[in-house]
């Protein structure tokens, strides 16, 4: 029943996912959808990423939160558009959230939007908003055991960062396994260290995300 | 239609956590029902409790993830009965799943059961299992935001233990926001502070537990 049940909800969502994603794609911006375990460090690396790329690129974020405005007031500050979706207790952003979120913002004028998933290791995993490409924050003193005990996520993202390395030496935490696992789940993906707090891996990681806007561009004019 | 349908979900979940409940009381068995985000500590805290109460009290613990067996493997060494569920996806456990596993237990000779609920800040929160009470785990690296940002947890829970003290002085963690804010939303409930690796706060935790454990049997011996 409940499996029935969420199916329809699936199908739904899919079908607004690729209307999302139209829209998107017709106004040449690139969507990420950045996914973690609640306080994996998704905001503090956006606003690090914000930084160093507004001058380069139009960027607006939208922020997914049960309750508060918390996280799109730090955004916010940052100087970039951004539109908070409170759920209310949903568990996950679905694509209609998206849709309704984007009339907010003027996308003639955008060329990157960072969606921030609720955070959650598990349901945002199974719905697609229209982005371009996923992208799993992990975060060391949640453990190295976190891919094989929530694979989607690490299946689903094109990059998985691992954040918070500044406290590798403060926590058994296994870097070998990790990234062990990681590979054995997705071995297309992409593995990137970083410390939002303490600011570094931000070059590999804006390296990366730039290398991965301009391969979707090209994808894109190249239809 | 997505929150009909989950009303309907809840109803029948409601329903067998009240079968459960009666089963468990019958047994004179108290069942603690463990929330938290995924890498909060979980299951180390258990494997402390464990250590420190299993002479004295007859234990059992039921194991949720969406995949793997590692905590129960973690439990098992710990020398007590382990069932574990695998929701292979699910997002949190309910009723029905709490009832069969009850049934690889041996309920006549237990007094205490732990349930570790998937690591979900989210979904958990809505579904009755027929515990006794629930208790949420933070952590410190997760940041002191969490119970605003995640309130139906912490409204939930009679306890909330935050973990891994240790690493107050590697973060930007604000205790005096966090303690607001926990009281603010469940001014009955307690908070305890603990690190499960170092080894510190269990004394206070086991001494609560162990008061909750005599209360809640002097409510079923008046009723």
């Amino acid at each position: 029943m409940e499996i029935k049940v969420l199916r329809k909800i699936l199908s739904h969502n899919e079908h607004q996912a690729e209307n999302n994603r139209d829209i998107f794609h017709k106004h040449g911006i690139v969507v990420i959808n950045m996914m973690s375990s609640p306080g994996a460090g998704k905001t503090t690396i956006l606003e690090g990423t914000i930084d160093r790329l507004k001058a380069k690129y139009k960027m607006a974020v939208i922020e997914g939160d049960l309750m508060t405005s918390r996280d799109a007031e730090r955004i916010h500050n940052k100087g970039v558009p951004v539109v908070q979706i409170n759920t209310e207790g949903g568990c996950h952003l679905s694509a209609g959230m998206i849709y309704k979120a984007s009339h907010e913002l003027d996308l003639e004028n955008l060329e990157i939007i960072f969606i921030e998933n609720v955070g959650n290791l598990v349901c945002p995993g199974a719905f697609d908003l229209g982005e371009n490409f996923k992208v799993v924050v992990s975060s060391v003193p949640e453990g190295d055991d976190k891919p094989l005990k929530y694979p989607l996520m690490f299946q689903e993202a094109r990059a998985c960062i691992l954040n918070k390395v500044d406290l590798l030496s403060h926590t058994n935490f296994n870097l070998h396994n990790f990234l062990k696992d990681v590979y054995s789940l997705n071995n297309k993906g992409t593995v990137l260290q970083l410390s939002a707090t303490a600011g570094t891996g931000f070059d590999d990681w804006c390296r990366w995300l730039e290398g991965e806007y301009q391969w979707e561009l090209a994808k894109k004019h190249g239809k």
